[in-house]
């Protein structure tokens, strides 16, 4: 079976220029790497109104439990300006010892590996002691709406169920085996609104400046840490993403403000308390900076953008500790279990099973010229198969 | 003549659309009052690469001095949603005592009462003991660049001399008769450009935010003021006008964000001195709020904006306590002498003679429904006819 190589796996998948949320073939060559090792293969299109149309696959091997699900996406993010890169972005390119493409560790890479693992698997041992399923989506690097979300509520519904769950996701900073994720501070955005009124500069006291009161209210969100970290979590931290006012007139006072932000929060708060933090502290600066003296307070409105991702920390120490042993058997590293960085899908399937998240190294993701070394494909097959038989022994044993 | 009618005059005046930079009509139809008058009429145009073209008018009656010039502007600002006006922003009608109309305050009312107040002067004292001319621009809403500026270099390179102006723009608050302007703070504009280093909200340290300096630097800006104000001047005032990132992705930390700012500063400063304090309030700031702990100081650029406005005071007691008198005389009040509100064209006038401003109650100008009383125009005319007979009759005796 050609699929117990990975490179010759990611080439394809290589190959097809699934820019989100374009499937571009990608899932459809997954099917056929999958059909042929055994797998019922289905595929789902998500819809809904005013986001793009998101075709999904799901396919299972096994129908017995326990059931390991592999979870990740075909889709890529744009390659951005294609003559900037050293070779074409989708024609999976081999040169001293690297494969190039959009999507090679981010994370078509990571499927290609896993697909591999589990074909050498099969090989030697024969079927499967329970399942293994693959959840793939063309929706990760877009809105995330019509994709692992409405999938895993989709597969739910028909009586799917799993046990635990591997993200393919790269989360190695340098080395293969550097880092294991095993949850994700929770994320939460929001935009305040400051209204004042309009008026010339010259007459600064026929006016309210709405700038003058959101200044104050970023520098009370910036000025102090909202805590120092955690047991298993680095520090809160808060960004202002973006402060508008798209006044072009510079004798004119603006009307109103905005500025919208980001917190990434560890497991020191829970979204009532975090966002009531939040609250008190721009209510406090607003008091202190009435617009001008003697007046009210400043008027603002704090509105919270899309859904809060809460902060998770995936509590199965056989599942992290498999994978952790298959990563020291393979490669000889004691991988950290982190939860730093951003958001990933995992944040939808911690509410089915345990999952945690393991794949390439990410450092070249997003950027021109993506790639992956060809002996890093190899070396994490060995780690997916080595962490495949342990779990299903671990599990089998429960 | 009918031209001593001001609220003829008005009428004629508002019917003309002149909405800056449009001359529409209006100085035609002023031409065509200052002729029988006896006015040598003379209309100037003026161009520059990357402005709109401007129609200016120049008339003078008399050619002997002392003389006396009338400044003004026949352009006005947009009406905005004329469905919001009771009355067609440029139909000029009268409803319960109030002419309607976009311009009636700012400043067609001016010119229509300046007019009337000379025909009656001229009707009973025959031909002036001097000269007066009206130096009348369609470019004092817009970008000032092709308006009194160049006229005033058109006039005077072709000898023509004045030993005092009025400005006719709105100057009282609340009642007619309540300010004369006698200067005016200065003005200068500014921009901030931050530049940081783009990067995913999830890893703040691969990242430098710029809205963080950013923050500090407008609130080094705004927290102290620069002064407390001087004998004839207020105090200085800086507005931060805009504050733009222009990001739409919450995960994304910006690598630039912008902030506009104006301040309005007194005789405590000079250009130099001024600039260098807000310079080195920016560097202090910029230098305490290092993007990140143990980084450099964050990147700025500073650039000022457009052509300073000096601050000035007009000196000249015999103008203001001219205008003085025949304001106490007409209503019966004292008019303060102020160097309060916006720059105006009498900062390009103050460089040939002395100048004053004063005119309408301003309260309804730039609005919808900008309207004035009737009974204002018949008060205005005389306030200035008895300007003119007290100007000439001090002139004359000096």
């Amino acid at each position: 079976m050609t699929v117990s190589d990975p490179v010759e796996n990611l080439s394809k998948l290589i190959r097809c220029p699934s820019v989100t949320p374009e499937e571009g073939g990608a899932l459809t060559a997954l099917a056929g790497m999958l059909e042929p090792l055994g797998f019922t293969v289905e595929r789902m299109t998500a819809r809904e109104a005013g986001t793009p149309d998101v075709e999904n696959l799901y396919a299972r091997l096994g129908a017995a439990g326990p059931h390991l699900m592999f979870a990740g996406h075909t889709d890529v993010v744009p390659p951005g300006d294609e003559s900037a890169w050293k070779h074409p972005p989708f024609a999976a390119a081999i040169d001293d010892g690297r494969l190039y493409g959009r999507g090679a560790v981010d994370m078509k890479g990571g499927i290609a590996c896993f697909v591999a693992a589990l074909a050498r698997h099969v090989e030697e041992h024969g079927p499967l002691a329970g399942s293994v399923s693959f959840l793939i989506t063309g929706d990760e690097e877009g809105p995330s709406i019509n994709g692992t979300d409405k999938l895993l509520q989709w597969a739910h519904a028909r009586g799917e169920r799993w046990d635990a769950a591997l993200v393919g996701e790269p989360t190695n900073p340098d080395a293969l085996g550097d880092m294991i994720k095993v949850g994700r501070r929770g994320s939460l955005s929001g935009r305040i609104t400051v209204t004042g009124t309009q008026g010339h500069v010259a007459y600064p006291h026929r006016a309210d400046n709405p700038l003058r009161a959101l200044t104050a209210m970023l520098s009370a969100l910036m000025a102090t840490p909202f805590d120092d970290g955690t047991d298993r979590f680095p520090p809160s931290n808060l960004e202002v993403t973006s402060v508008d006012t798209g006044n072009p007139a510079t004798n004119v006072i603006a009307a109103t403000a905005t500025a919208v932000f980001n917190i990434r929060f560890n497991d020191r708060w829970s979204e009532e308390t975090l966002k009531a933090e939040i609250a008190a502290r721009l209510e406090r600066a607003a008091a202190d900076t009435a617009l001008r003296p003697g007046r009210e307070p400043a008027r603002f409105a704090l509105e919270w953008l899309g859904r809060v991702s809460p902060v998770f920390l995936t509590r199965d120490d056989k599942l992290a500790g498999g994978l952790s042993d298959a990563i020291k058997a393979v490669t000889g590293r004691e991988p950290a279990l982190s939860t730093t960085g951003g958001t990933s899908d995992a944040r939808f399937i911690k509410d089915y099973c345990p999952v945690v998240e393991f794949g390439l190294v990410g450092e070249s993701m997003h950027k021109v010229d993506e790639n992956v070394p060809v002996a890093d494909l190899e070396q994490l097959t060995r780690i997916y198969r080595a962490f495949i038989e342990r779990w299903f022994a671990i599990a089998v044993a429960r």
